[in-house]
Protein backbone atom coordinates (compact mmCIF):
# COMPACT_ATOMS: atom_id res chain seq x y z
CA UNK A 1 0.00 0.00 0.00
CA UNK A 2 1.79 3.38 -0.75
CA UNK A 3 0.06 5.94 1.27
CA UNK A 4 0.38 10.07 0.79
CA UNK A 5 0.44 12.14 3.86
CA UNK A 6 -1.51 15.15 4.19
CA UNK A 7 1.74 16.51 5.33
CA UNK A 8 3.19 17.46 2.32
CA UNK A 9 3.09 21.08 3.68
CA UNK A 10 6.22 23.08 5.50
CA UNK A 11 6.09 23.00 9.47
CA UNK A 12 4.72 26.25 10.76
CA UNK A 13 7.82 27.90 12.24
CA UNK A 14 9.09 27.40 8.71
CA UNK A 15 6.03 28.88 7.11
CA UNK A 16 6.01 32.02 9.35
CA UNK A 17 8.54 31.92 12.20
CA UNK A 18 8.89 30.57 15.67
CA UNK A 19 7.27 33.15 17.82
CA UNK A 20 4.17 32.20 15.73
CA UNK A 21 4.46 28.53 15.73
CA UNK A 22 5.10 28.49 19.39
CA UNK A 23 1.51 31.04 19.85
CA UNK A 24 -0.40 28.51 17.90
CA UNK A 25 0.42 25.62 19.73
CA UNK A 26 -0.72 27.55 22.95
CA UNK A 27 -3.66 28.31 21.56
CA UNK A 28 -4.27 24.48 20.38
CA UNK A 29 -3.77 23.04 23.56
CA UNK A 30 -6.41 24.43 25.59
CA UNK A 31 -8.79 24.56 22.25
CA UNK A 32 -8.73 21.37 22.75
CA UNK A 33 -9.13 20.76 26.72
CA UNK A 34 -12.06 23.46 26.07
CA UNK A 35 -13.20 20.93 23.71
CA UNK A 36 -13.10 17.94 25.68
CA UNK A 37 -14.62 19.95 28.58
CA UNK A 38 -17.85 21.11 26.78
CA UNK A 39 -18.63 17.87 24.50
CA UNK A 40 -22.83 18.07 24.09
CA UNK A 41 -24.66 15.17 25.61
CA UNK A 42 -21.43 13.57 27.81
CA UNK A 43 -21.74 13.43 31.54
CA UNK A 44 -19.64 15.81 33.35
CA UNK A 45 -18.06 13.45 35.18
CA UNK A 46 -16.74 11.60 31.95
CA UNK A 47 -15.80 15.01 30.21
CA UNK A 48 -13.52 15.78 33.34
CA UNK A 49 -12.15 12.33 33.07
CA UNK A 50 -10.81 12.43 28.91
CA UNK A 51 -9.68 15.87 30.02
CA UNK A 52 -7.58 14.25 32.46
CA UNK A 53 -6.76 11.16 30.35
CA UNK A 54 -5.42 13.63 27.47
CA UNK A 55 -3.66 15.57 30.02
CA UNK A 56 -1.73 13.32 31.32
CA UNK A 57 -0.98 12.39 27.75
CA UNK A 58 0.59 15.38 26.84
CA UNK A 59 2.53 16.67 29.56
CA UNK A 60 5.63 15.15 31.32
CA UNK A 61 4.54 11.55 31.95
CA UNK A 62 3.75 11.76 28.20
CA UNK A 63 4.57 13.55 25.03
CA UNK A 64 6.72 16.52 26.99
CA UNK A 65 8.44 14.04 29.07
CA UNK A 66 9.44 11.71 26.06
CA UNK A 67 10.39 15.50 23.59
CA UNK A 68 12.82 16.34 26.73
CA UNK A 69 14.08 12.69 26.95
CA UNK A 70 14.43 13.00 22.95
CA UNK A 71 16.69 16.39 23.55
CA UNK A 72 18.67 15.26 26.34
CA UNK A 73 19.52 11.78 24.34
CA UNK A 74 20.67 13.94 21.08
CA UNK A 75 24.24 12.78 20.11
CA UNK A 76 24.45 10.12 23.10
CA UNK A 77 23.73 6.10 22.19
CA UNK A 78 20.73 4.37 23.79
CA UNK A 79 19.50 1.23 24.62
CA UNK A 80 16.52 -0.75 22.84
CA UNK A 81 14.43 -0.70 26.05
CA UNK A 82 15.68 3.07 26.58
CA UNK A 83 14.68 4.23 23.22
CA UNK A 84 11.13 2.59 23.42
CA UNK A 85 10.35 4.14 26.63
CA UNK A 86 11.29 7.52 25.16
CA UNK A 87 9.14 6.23 21.90
CA UNK A 88 5.97 5.40 24.10
CA UNK A 89 5.74 8.81 25.74
CA UNK A 90 6.69 10.84 22.69
CA UNK A 91 4.18 9.43 20.23
CA UNK A 92 2.87 6.46 22.13
CA UNK A 93 1.06 8.63 25.21
CA UNK A 94 -1.25 10.08 22.34
CA UNK A 95 -2.20 7.45 20.24
CA UNK A 96 -2.87 5.20 23.57
CA UNK A 97 -4.75 8.51 25.18
CA UNK A 98 -6.95 8.19 21.44
CA UNK A 99 -7.71 4.68 21.72
CA UNK A 100 -8.74 4.83 25.55
CA UNK A 101 -10.42 7.84 24.81
CA UNK A 102 -13.05 5.19 23.07
CA UNK A 103 -13.47 3.25 26.71
CA UNK A 104 -14.03 6.57 28.69
CA UNK A 105 -16.92 7.57 26.45
CA UNK A 106 -18.23 3.67 25.94
CA UNK A 107 -17.49 2.91 29.68
CA UNK A 108 -18.73 0.74 31.27
CA UNK A 109 -17.45 -1.67 29.07
CA UNK A 110 -15.88 -5.39 29.91
CA UNK A 111 -12.56 -5.20 31.98
CA UNK A 112 -11.36 -7.28 29.56
CA UNK A 113 -12.19 -5.38 26.61
CA UNK A 114 -10.06 -2.11 28.50
CA UNK A 115 -7.05 -4.31 28.81
CA UNK A 116 -7.22 -5.09 25.26
CA UNK A 117 -7.51 -1.58 24.46
CA UNK A 118 -4.80 -0.51 26.50
CA UNK A 119 -2.34 -3.23 25.32
CA UNK A 120 -3.58 -2.24 21.67
CA UNK A 121 -3.07 1.50 22.13
CA UNK A 122 0.30 1.23 23.60
CA UNK A 123 1.79 -1.42 21.11
CA UNK A 124 0.38 0.18 17.94
CA UNK A 125 1.45 3.75 19.45
CA UNK A 126 5.20 2.08 19.54
CA UNK A 127 5.09 1.22 16.16
CA UNK A 128 4.04 4.14 14.87
CA UNK A 129 7.36 5.79 15.89
CA UNK A 130 9.22 3.02 14.89
CA UNK A 131 7.64 3.30 11.78
CA UNK A 132 7.80 6.79 11.58
CA UNK A 133 12.10 6.77 11.93
CA UNK A 134 11.98 4.17 9.21
CA UNK A 135 10.27 6.93 7.34
CA UNK A 136 12.55 9.76 8.20
CA UNK A 137 15.27 6.88 6.22
CA UNK A 138 13.42 5.19 3.82
CA UNK A 139 10.46 8.19 3.05
CA UNK A 140 10.09 10.69 0.39
CA UNK A 141 9.82 14.02 1.56
CA UNK A 142 6.77 14.96 0.02
CA UNK A 143 5.18 11.89 1.87
CA UNK A 144 6.78 12.53 5.10
CA UNK A 145 6.47 16.27 5.25
CA UNK A 146 9.88 17.07 6.30
CA UNK A 147 13.54 16.60 4.48
CA UNK A 148 14.21 13.08 4.45
CA UNK A 149 17.17 12.09 6.57
CA UNK A 150 16.68 14.69 8.74
CA UNK A 151 16.59 12.99 12.16
CA UNK A 152 20.02 11.41 11.09
CA UNK A 153 21.44 15.09 10.39
CA UNK A 154 20.18 16.10 13.25
CA UNK A 155 21.64 13.48 15.58
CA UNK A 156 18.63 12.21 16.83
CA UNK A 157 18.25 8.42 18.41
CA UNK A 158 16.13 6.81 15.79
CA UNK A 159 15.29 2.72 15.87
CA UNK A 160 17.11 2.80 12.20
CA UNK A 161 20.22 4.71 13.47
CA UNK A 162 20.48 2.86 16.84
CA UNK A 163 19.71 -0.83 14.92
CA UNK A 164 19.48 -0.64 11.41
CA UNK A 165 16.84 -0.15 8.71
CA UNK A 166 16.19 -4.39 9.07
CA UNK A 167 15.99 -4.52 12.81
CA UNK A 168 13.47 -1.60 12.83
CA UNK A 169 11.12 -3.62 10.11
CA UNK A 170 11.55 -6.34 12.11
CA UNK A 171 10.72 -4.55 15.67
CA UNK A 172 7.48 -2.61 13.70
CA UNK A 173 6.21 -5.86 12.46
CA UNK A 174 6.72 -7.63 15.53
CA UNK A 175 4.49 -4.76 17.29
CA UNK A 176 1.87 -4.84 14.39
CA UNK A 177 1.15 -8.67 15.82
CA UNK A 178 1.25 -7.79 19.05
CA UNK A 179 -1.06 -5.15 18.72
CA UNK A 180 -3.17 -7.22 16.41
CA UNK A 181 -3.38 -9.79 19.01
CA UNK A 182 -4.70 -7.56 21.70
CA UNK A 183 -7.70 -6.76 19.63
CA UNK A 184 -8.81 -11.12 19.43
CA UNK A 185 -10.58 -10.29 23.11
CA UNK A 186 -12.86 -7.82 21.32
CA UNK A 187 -16.35 -8.74 19.19
CA UNK A 188 -15.55 -6.10 16.27
CA UNK A 189 -12.52 -4.64 15.88
CA UNK A 190 -12.62 -4.04 12.41
CA UNK A 191 -12.07 -0.45 12.25
CA UNK A 192 -8.59 -0.91 14.79
CA UNK A 193 -7.14 -3.75 12.90
CA UNK A 194 -7.64 -1.60 9.99
CA UNK A 195 -5.71 1.61 11.79
CA UNK A 196 -3.19 -0.89 12.88
CA UNK A 197 -2.36 -1.39 9.63
CA UNK A 198 -2.63 1.89 7.87
CA UNK A 199 0.14 3.29 10.71
CA UNK A 200 2.18 0.24 10.08
CA UNK A 201 2.00 -0.02 6.16
CA UNK A 202 1.85 3.67 5.47
CA UNK A 203 4.93 4.99 2.99
CA UNK A 204 5.09 1.55 2.44
CA UNK B 1 3.37 49.63 51.15
CA UNK B 2 6.50 48.50 49.27
CA UNK B 3 6.21 44.96 48.52
CA UNK B 4 9.27 42.48 47.01
CA UNK B 5 8.13 40.08 44.61
CA UNK B 6 8.98 36.28 44.61
CA UNK B 7 9.92 36.80 41.20
CA UNK B 8 13.35 38.12 41.48
CA UNK B 9 14.86 35.35 40.04
CA UNK B 10 15.92 34.74 36.39
CA UNK B 11 13.06 33.51 33.75
CA UNK B 12 13.15 29.88 32.63
CA UNK B 13 15.02 30.81 29.49
CA UNK B 14 17.99 32.72 30.62
CA UNK B 15 18.52 30.05 33.19
CA UNK B 16 18.57 27.22 30.70
CA UNK B 17 17.87 27.58 27.23
CA UNK B 18 14.74 27.98 25.26
CA UNK B 19 13.83 24.68 24.15
CA UNK B 20 13.68 23.82 28.00
CA UNK B 21 11.78 26.85 28.77
CA UNK B 22 9.00 25.65 25.71
CA UNK B 23 8.97 22.06 27.10
CA UNK B 24 8.59 23.41 30.86
CA UNK B 25 5.65 25.15 29.00
CA UNK B 26 4.19 22.14 27.43
CA UNK B 27 4.32 19.95 30.58
CA UNK B 28 2.78 22.52 33.00
CA UNK B 29 -0.38 23.07 30.76
CA UNK B 30 -1.57 19.96 30.92
CA UNK B 31 -0.79 19.53 34.45
CA UNK B 32 -3.00 22.75 35.64
CA UNK B 33 -6.00 20.80 33.46
CA UNK B 34 -4.97 17.92 34.82
CA UNK B 35 -4.98 19.17 38.56
CA UNK B 36 -8.37 21.07 37.89
CA UNK B 37 -9.94 17.92 36.10
CA UNK B 38 -9.10 15.64 38.62
CA UNK B 39 -10.15 17.56 42.25
CA UNK B 40 -10.98 15.71 44.59
CA UNK B 41 -14.58 16.05 46.56
CA UNK B 42 -15.96 18.18 43.39
CA UNK B 43 -18.31 16.73 41.24
CA UNK B 44 -17.18 16.14 37.53
CA UNK B 45 -19.92 18.60 36.03
CA UNK B 46 -18.01 21.68 38.14
CA UNK B 47 -14.36 19.96 37.49
CA UNK B 48 -15.43 20.45 33.73
CA UNK B 49 -16.70 24.05 33.83
CA UNK B 50 -13.44 24.55 35.34
CA UNK B 51 -11.73 23.63 32.70
CA UNK B 52 -13.54 25.13 30.08
CA UNK B 53 -12.63 28.11 31.87
CA UNK B 54 -9.43 28.45 32.53
CA UNK B 55 -8.84 27.24 28.76
CA UNK B 56 -10.77 29.73 27.42
CA UNK B 57 -8.76 32.29 29.56
CA UNK B 58 -5.31 30.95 28.23
CA UNK B 59 -6.14 29.98 24.57
CA UNK B 60 -6.68 32.47 21.54
CA UNK B 61 -9.81 34.15 23.55
CA UNK B 62 -7.77 34.93 25.89
CA UNK B 63 -3.77 34.91 27.34
CA UNK B 64 -2.41 33.47 23.63
CA UNK B 65 -4.92 35.72 21.60
CA UNK B 66 -3.65 38.90 23.86
CA UNK B 67 0.14 37.74 23.52
CA UNK B 68 -0.52 37.80 19.60
CA UNK B 69 -1.78 41.13 19.46
CA UNK B 70 1.08 42.09 21.52
CA UNK B 71 3.58 40.80 18.90
CA UNK B 72 1.97 42.42 16.35
CA UNK B 73 1.84 45.55 17.80
CA UNK B 74 5.39 45.84 18.48
CA UNK B 75 7.03 49.24 16.80
CA UNK B 76 3.07 50.31 16.57
CA UNK B 77 1.34 52.92 18.45
CA UNK B 78 -2.18 51.56 19.59
CA UNK B 79 -5.44 53.51 20.82
CA UNK B 80 -5.76 52.97 24.71
CA UNK B 81 -9.14 50.73 23.34
CA UNK B 82 -7.18 48.71 21.93
CA UNK B 83 -4.13 48.48 24.23
CA UNK B 84 -6.92 48.21 27.14
CA UNK B 85 -8.19 44.80 24.43
CA UNK B 86 -5.27 43.32 24.78
CA UNK B 87 -4.19 43.75 28.17
CA UNK B 88 -7.55 42.32 28.85
CA UNK B 89 -6.53 39.36 26.77
CA UNK B 90 -2.75 38.98 27.88
CA UNK B 91 -3.09 38.79 31.67
CA UNK B 92 -6.50 40.06 32.30
CA UNK B 93 -8.12 37.00 31.39
CA UNK B 94 -6.22 34.56 33.64
CA UNK B 95 -7.25 37.13 36.21
CA UNK B 96 -10.77 37.18 35.66
CA UNK B 97 -10.71 33.24 35.34
CA UNK B 98 -9.01 32.86 39.10
CA UNK B 99 -12.24 35.29 39.86
CA UNK B 100 -14.50 33.26 38.47
CA UNK B 101 -13.49 29.56 39.40
CA UNK B 102 -14.55 30.61 43.26
CA UNK B 103 -17.87 31.74 41.79
CA UNK B 104 -18.05 28.23 39.58
CA UNK B 105 -17.01 26.15 42.56
CA UNK B 106 -19.41 28.13 44.92
CA UNK B 107 -22.37 27.78 42.89
CA UNK B 108 -25.15 28.61 43.16
CA UNK B 109 -24.25 31.67 43.90
CA UNK B 110 -26.84 34.93 44.32
CA UNK B 111 -26.41 36.12 40.23
CA UNK B 112 -25.68 39.41 41.34
CA UNK B 113 -23.26 38.49 42.96
CA UNK B 114 -21.35 36.55 40.47
CA UNK B 115 -21.77 39.69 38.11
CA UNK B 116 -20.26 42.45 40.62
CA UNK B 117 -17.31 38.70 40.93
CA UNK B 118 -16.68 39.21 37.05
CA UNK B 119 -16.51 43.12 37.09
CA UNK B 120 -14.42 43.08 39.51
CA UNK B 121 -12.02 40.70 37.55
CA UNK B 122 -11.96 42.42 34.71
CA UNK B 123 -10.99 45.78 36.29
CA UNK B 124 -8.52 44.30 37.97
CA UNK B 125 -7.01 42.20 35.57
CA UNK B 126 -6.92 45.21 33.39
CA UNK B 127 -5.23 47.17 36.83
CA UNK B 128 -2.74 44.20 36.93
CA UNK B 129 -1.35 44.99 33.40
CA UNK B 130 -1.13 49.03 33.68
CA UNK B 131 0.67 48.83 36.62
CA UNK B 132 2.84 46.04 35.41
CA UNK B 133 3.72 48.43 32.52
CA UNK B 134 4.34 51.19 35.42
CA UNK B 135 6.62 48.81 37.73
CA UNK B 136 8.69 48.01 33.88
CA UNK B 137 9.51 51.84 33.96
CA UNK B 138 9.31 52.92 38.22
CA UNK B 139 10.59 49.87 39.25
CA UNK B 140 14.07 48.14 39.98
CA UNK B 141 15.00 44.65 38.23
CA UNK B 142 15.05 43.18 42.20
CA UNK B 143 11.37 43.79 42.23
CA UNK B 144 10.30 42.89 38.73
CA UNK B 145 12.14 39.71 37.96
CA UNK B 146 13.41 41.30 34.56
CA UNK B 147 15.58 44.34 33.42
CA UNK B 148 13.96 47.30 34.40
CA UNK B 149 13.33 49.19 31.15
CA UNK B 150 13.02 45.91 28.82
CA UNK B 151 9.67 46.55 27.63
CA UNK B 152 10.95 50.15 26.34
CA UNK B 153 13.97 48.51 24.99
CA UNK B 154 11.62 46.06 22.96
CA UNK B 155 9.74 48.11 21.72
CA UNK B 156 6.56 47.18 23.14
CA UNK B 157 2.88 49.08 23.39
CA UNK B 158 2.69 49.65 26.82
CA UNK B 159 0.55 52.20 29.21
CA UNK B 160 3.53 54.42 30.45
CA UNK B 161 4.96 54.26 26.79
CA UNK B 162 1.72 55.49 25.26
CA UNK B 163 0.68 57.79 27.34
CA UNK B 164 2.56 58.76 30.06
CA UNK B 165 3.67 57.70 33.49
CA UNK B 166 1.10 60.28 35.19
CA UNK B 167 -1.64 59.01 32.81
CA UNK B 168 -0.57 55.45 33.67
CA UNK B 169 -0.75 55.90 37.75
CA UNK B 170 -4.49 57.59 37.26
CA UNK B 171 -5.49 55.44 34.84
CA UNK B 172 -4.40 52.66 37.51
CA UNK B 173 -5.97 54.37 40.94
CA UNK B 174 -9.32 54.56 38.47
CA UNK B 175 -9.53 51.03 37.59
CA UNK B 176 -8.75 50.45 41.15
CA UNK B 177 -12.03 52.09 42.77
CA UNK B 178 -13.98 50.92 39.76
CA UNK B 179 -13.03 47.05 41.03
CA UNK B 180 -13.28 48.02 44.61
CA UNK B 181 -17.12 49.38 43.92
CA UNK B 182 -17.96 45.87 41.63
CA UNK B 183 -17.58 44.54 46.11
CA UNK B 184 -20.12 46.70 47.54
CA UNK B 185 -22.38 43.90 45.97
CA UNK B 186 -21.04 40.89 48.06
CA UNK B 187 -21.47 40.39 51.37
CA UNK B 188 -17.54 40.06 52.38
CA UNK B 189 -15.03 40.62 50.74
CA UNK B 190 -12.35 41.84 52.55
CA UNK B 191 -9.71 39.47 51.13
CA UNK B 192 -10.73 40.50 47.79
CA UNK B 193 -9.88 43.88 48.70
CA UNK B 194 -6.22 43.36 49.96
CA UNK B 195 -5.77 41.35 46.93
CA UNK B 196 -7.03 44.11 45.02
CA UNK B 197 -4.67 46.75 46.94
CA UNK B 198 -1.60 44.60 46.74
CA UNK B 199 -2.27 44.20 42.82
CA UNK B 200 -2.54 48.08 42.40
CA UNK B 201 0.43 48.91 45.35
CA UNK B 202 3.06 46.27 44.93
CA UNK B 203 6.77 47.80 43.78
CA UNK B 204 5.23 51.43 45.22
Amino acid sequence: MTTTCAAARPTLHRKFDEATAILAADAMQPLAFAVLAGIDGVAGDTRARLVKLVADACGSTGMTGGQSMDLGAEGRSLEAAELEHMFALKTGALIHASVMSACVLADPIPPGHATALDGFGRTIGLAFQVRDDLLDVEGKTEDIGKPAGSDERMNKATYPGLFGIEASRRRCDELLEEGLGHLEALPDAAALHWLARFIVDRGR
